[in-house]
């Protein structure tokens, strides 16, 4: 039994005490293995850090990564509250929740986000909402697909609709999916569990953070027979844990591919979120990307995937190809690689840089027989029905919603979630309705006039390889 | 007779009686079969329904829907404003209408869209006013026309300027006509018969909504021999029903033609109606878009030709068209097809489409022979005489106004039509005389220059069409 | 003597009097022969007209327009500043003149035009401010100059720069022109004699309107003997008075050339001016568009100019030339015809017609033999001398400004249209030497990138002419 | 000794003493000599000069200018921070700074420029701030960036990322140097030495520029044996003080090239610094452009360039160039000249004209021979990491900052310039990182999709050239 007034003597690097779940952790030696950093340790050093711990980290990470000696004690005088986070009355039991408006009554995803933002905290809010330097990327990304012009085909009977699709030769009720997003329960409780959940009702595929705040086991435990989930992988640079949690994800039989995610080998800069830490670290202990924590930069096609052919027979899937030569060696890849997530990382890799709908076209132009090799798809930016149909026009097999789920989770829970994918659902059920299809896979380029953004790609394939490649001699034209 | 608080009682879906004319209606069983939805209905259970009622129903249509059997009696101390609508009385003689500023002072359509939305109720304004998702195609819709530049030739005669033209060989007043648009007793008790009498004054087209708030009957009662009314068509589910309309409008000589409606085979997104909807229903009864009145979404070229080849033999217009490769397909049933319009539904249907502009200027490049084939028309976003010339200099026999026509009756019935309609004939004499031409024939592509939006038009036909089409073997380019 | 009771009573369209010059006049006759209007006499009808009157109307129009019966006497006890306009003393000697900004201080013409909006009553405002229906077309021709850009060329010795240039042979001390521009007295008591005294000191060139409010002797009374004057002509549907005032030009030897107005052979829509008009009607008089004072619509090529070399051998210059193809047929009309300026009216004709830079760029592209053959100047939009320098490499002769004058001479009188001159002159200077050159004529297409423009530029000639020209068999492609 | 009382009078142009440094100056036969012009003398005449006088101009100035006899003696009563300028304490030891946010909190240039315009005194600020005419060519040279979209590859070891470059063959620590800019003492005391002490840290190039506001032996004073400079040369009207300084620069052994300007043989029009000088010019002597300070505007390639070669054999750098066709000659005159800054003076001369970006691919489009013959570097801007790797995937060596550096020395010294340099170089190894390259010389074409800044570009050569070339017969394209 450890007196709370010992545990705040040790409140700095030479000796740093915190409190979690009622027991006293000497985590001084840890300090600088701490994957997000040791100043968020110091902010909470000599208090108790469970609320701001357990948010953020799945349980049995602490036994993972804490050597057992660490464990001082128990906390004498341990409030309640200390044993047990309280995010969820402080968050949903709160005084102007009885007051709030219903989900039923939030018509569109931007009025889910805003419903988000009264909901989350300032560190939730900023983490989600953060984009790299000067959000240019991130507003793209949804305005691009104000350019794409749909061709409406009339006297088609279209009573009928059909929202399914397949990927990786798996049946999904939606077209509709969701991406890795880490830490789900920054937006409410119930976490990734809460988006499992709300998937379910749908049919829907999630793509399980690498960073999810439960463990994976918690988040597929309530799951459908049929539903469809794939996994998250950053390579680490501590490899043998990498392998450690491969060797996990094989023994989920819920996963069903594995998605290495290429787009953000190094931070990019996401001036909000570093506000946000500065206010915040002497307080209350700020929210780091968890990108940073370790990921290896030195990833390469060959050495990397014969890596991971020994490790997993799981299907792979690329996430972040921003480039067609990529997409080509992707493509070159195949059978191994069954699958291209054309992606920015949400506009938090390298601002500015082109939209999924770009890579789209760049591919459609230089080589559309990608899309025969692999199942393409996308995310970023999708806001709207509309939006979903333009990028299946171009051949993506379906399109990811990474803040738009975490805001529907912060606006309600596993309900919040669900009347995301509802709205996303009918809007894009009437779209396609009025476009004159029935089938997912009836879209076309025929239902898109593409013209304005067509002006944006590069019309020879030999300007943008004059130069010499980067991973060696690359072929102009690579034929399969 | 019956008391009120007798009526009173009967306010659920259990039983639900509601007043109209001073008369008593059990309803319950009727609630699911209402074209507009049983909340509607409930909204108003219990209550006198009839100035909901009137304002948005032709009248006969309660006889028409409603079994005779479910007439329980009259309402015992009906109030007299109860069995006549007060709505000119609440509208019209308000204190601040003797304020207001006179029609004559309103120099351009923008302004008349002011004034009327002052006087519009919100449900009217709510209604008449919004557009599909985030409404940008129908901002679009206007916007397009300032990319067109018109090319005025100089020393050119235009002493005589000529606004008169044809459609389907009749002769017309003015090249700018009315659109369907449904419930104008919305904005002003005149309706439908206010927009006609003002036509009669220009030789002006008038197109009758299906959705009309009178009867073709009143509307048409007091035209002169001369004057031309379409008539719209919704297909609806219940075909026997759609066949005993098209019998009555083959009756009415002043009907020259029917324009069937295929750009809305289901319902758009409005969420200005929407969230409107949802503020009413409690209170007062909403206003439901009368498109999802059991509109038939199963419709086909040859199929729904042939079906209505057997109930008329009135020529065929097709609104709705939004492709070069539908037009095509119109073109080929000519000569039942007689016209087609180009239209987006104002927005109101699919949004982010392209615009009427864009469309006339398909057909332009890839398949000009429809223009000798079809009569073809124009709506949407039509603002200013320079909009209408464009239009017609590009191919358009004549431009469609709706919401301004609507704008135009709320803010001062017959005469504030007028006003809307002299507005826009003398701007489009105007523009004409400047462009130094003298009969609307003689407008034509020399006329303007199309090279801003020219550049949003796909220039490879193939790459719209390298996707089967969905009505079969579509041919690359049909020949007439 | 008359006593001003008695004046007061004749105050309507049966019996209308006004004084003007201490003198009572009968107009009731002249009411519907006045160019302006009924109303505006109306306005005035029973009162003193005088200040309303002169500032508008040059001298000597009383008389040519009035029979001498209509002058019944003098007005009793008409009050000194009734005798003699005092415009003077109410605009320039008010004390907050006293505390105004010296025009030194004044850095650009925007600034120029806001102090001129300061300074300009209401209705002088309305009138030179406005443009047609939304202004496009007035914005448009300003910021399409910002989409020109400049390409200096180094190491070019530019302590010289000789801003003189030749306009049909007559040298000009500066490329920058004063446009005819209606009415200046409505700004300043000095009126286009103050603007003429400023061009002097520049060398400048002056095209007097036809509706000036001095009579032309007076303009050119203190002309330095090389200082250049064109005459604006709108044909008269009144044939023999345009005969007499061409013959009274034909005598003025300070007027080189006839400017034959044709970009507004009707009047175009001006809300601000309509607006202003309907407040000032009933109290003061509006100011009326003197375009429309019987200005003759039916002008031809052939017959226009047979008539107007039978009456005048000076010089012809074509005003409101709007498309490549009337400039061929100009050319072909040399060399009577020895000059063309490209314009829309300063965006008061027809709205949203492309600028005149569009149009300079449509000669280079189709007709580029027409800069052989006649000298071309342009105006509209100009701000800054980059623009003029733009406007001179696209193979401008010379630059018009209206509005900036007329700002200028209201901003401060002559001295005030120095300060504008001065600027844009200074401008200019500094423009040419960053680019490299010393003379006028040195201004080429190389100093420009006219790529953003280009785009905007019909690229197939066909397209333009694919219909009959209304001009009868028009050449394809005119060879000189 | 002089007694103030009858310093102060000699305030005028018939008789001006000032005082300096404690000593009593008629300067009244010098004021027409004063290349800064005489009004800004005239505005301290009779008054201590010596903060005004210090901030701007190097030590030795006095003695070189002024005869030694305008001496007149030391003033008697002259108080102890006339002796020595007080600039430092009443700029950094104010109040206000003690509450200032630390450098370290600052995120980005645009921060730095905020902070910098808090510290600044408005003449400093209008200065540093300026561009000419409205400031379109300053937005637009940092806007250009957003066009260029970066192509991130992946699967790229990116562990290693090295900032270092070569320039004229000298190796420098980031590819981002400093651009001169007058006067850095109007920031901050430690001026153009404070800088140079920040570069050392990075192994940054710093070009001194001709006006700088320390001798350039006291800028280099503390230099690193590696640390690179370049020396800025404005040619005088004076042939021989412009040779004079030119040998006093060739025995610092630290400067290794002579960057020659040409973008700015004229002053452009900077209205923010004219309207600032019309503030201050009676009360505390305004800041003049020194650009105007005297400098030739009669440069020609042969004649200066063999000049130049007569008195130094130091490396030519040509600064401003604008257009590909000067490109070509200047390397033409290789190998004297080695190499050539692509620059639009930041905006600070010709508004309007094309960016940098623009000429890097003219060159790329017409004469890519160019970056093989010659060093190419560009300036203005810059703002952000990605905008560096832009410009060098785009062929630049280098990148400069002018404003950027100036405003960081203004924010905190050498610890502001850091700073700066700093937030510059890690978003730029970050972007190297996500793009996947490892060295700046990896950067290529194939990470930049230009596309939409290509539609900018003239698309013919001989568009550009139809006239006579300026400098002669200029070859439509020049082989090497």
């Amino acid at each position: 039994m450890i007196e709370p007034s010992e545990v705040a003597k040790h409140n700095s690097a030479d000796s740093c005490w915190v409190v979690l779940y009622g027991k006293v952790y000497d985590v001084t030696n840890f300090l600088e293995n701490h994957p997000g950093g040791s100043a968020a340790i110091l902010a909470l050093a000599g208090k108790d850090a469970t609320e701001e711990y357990d948010t953020i980290h799945p349980s049995g990470l602490l036994e993972e990564y804490l050597d057992p000696k660490a464990c001082l004690g128990v906390l004498s005088a341990s409030a309640p509250e200390a044993a047990e986070p309280t995010r969820i009355s402080s968050q949903s039991a709160s005084k102007e929740a009885s007051e709030e408006t219903p989900l039923s009554s939030l018509l569109n995803l931007a009025e889910i986000e805003q419903a988000a933002k009264r909901k989350l905290s300032p560190k939730g809010w900023a983490y989600y909402s953060s984009a790299t330097d000067d959000s240019i990327t991130k507003i793209h990304n949804n305005l691009i697909y104000r350019s794409i012009l749909p061709r409406p085909r009339v006297f088609i009977d279209c009573r009928e609709c059909d929202l399914s699709t397949r990927f990786l030769g798996l049946k999904l009720g939606l077209p509709i999916y969701i991406s890795p997003a880490a830490m789900a329960r920054l937006a409410h409780p119930q976490g990734e569990a809460g988006i499992a959940a709300a998937c379910r009702k749908f049919g829907a595929m999630q793509l399980i953070s690498h960073n999810a705040s439960m463990t994976t086991q918690q988040i597929v435990a309530n799951a459908h027979p049929d539903q469809i989930f794939g996994w998250q992988l950053y390579c680490l640079k501590d490899v043998k844990r990498s392998e450690k949690r491969i060797a996990e994800i094989n023994s989920i039989k819920e996963i069903k591919f594995i998605c290495l995610t290429l787009d953000a080998p190094f931070p990019g800069k996401r001036e909000i979120e570093e506000r946000q830490k500065m206010e915040e670290l002497r307080a209350a202990g700020a929210v780091l990307s968890p990108q940073v924590w370790g990921t290896d930069a030195s990833l390469t096609w060959e050495r990397t995937l014969n890596w991971l052919r020994m490790h997993t027979s799981l299907p792979i899937v690329l996430k972040g190809i921003q480039t067609y030569e990529d997409a080509i060696l992707a493509a070159k890849h195949a059978p191994q690689v069954r699958g291209i997530v054309l992606s920015n990382h949400g506009g938090r890799a390298l601002d500015t840089v082109s939209t999924p709908v770009h890579v789209l076209l760049e591919i459609r132009r230089f080589c559309p027989e990608v899309f025969d090799r692999l199942d393409v798809i996308v995310d970023g930016g999708i806001q709207r029905g509309t939006d979903v149909v333009k990028a299946l026009a171009l051949g993506a097999k379906a399109v990811g919603i990474g803040r738009a789920a975490l805001y529907g989770l912060a606006a309600g829970g596993q309900s919040g979630v669900e009347r995301t994918l509802q709205i996303l659902a009918d809007e894009t059920a009437t779209a396609m309705r009025l476009l004159g299809v029935q089938h997912v896979d009836q879209l076309s380029l025929q239902h898109v006039n593409t013209r304005l953004v067509d002006s944006q790609i590069s019309d020879s394939e030999s300007s943008m390889l004059n130069a010499e490649s980067v991973e060696g001699a690359f072929p102009a034209r690579a034929k399969f």
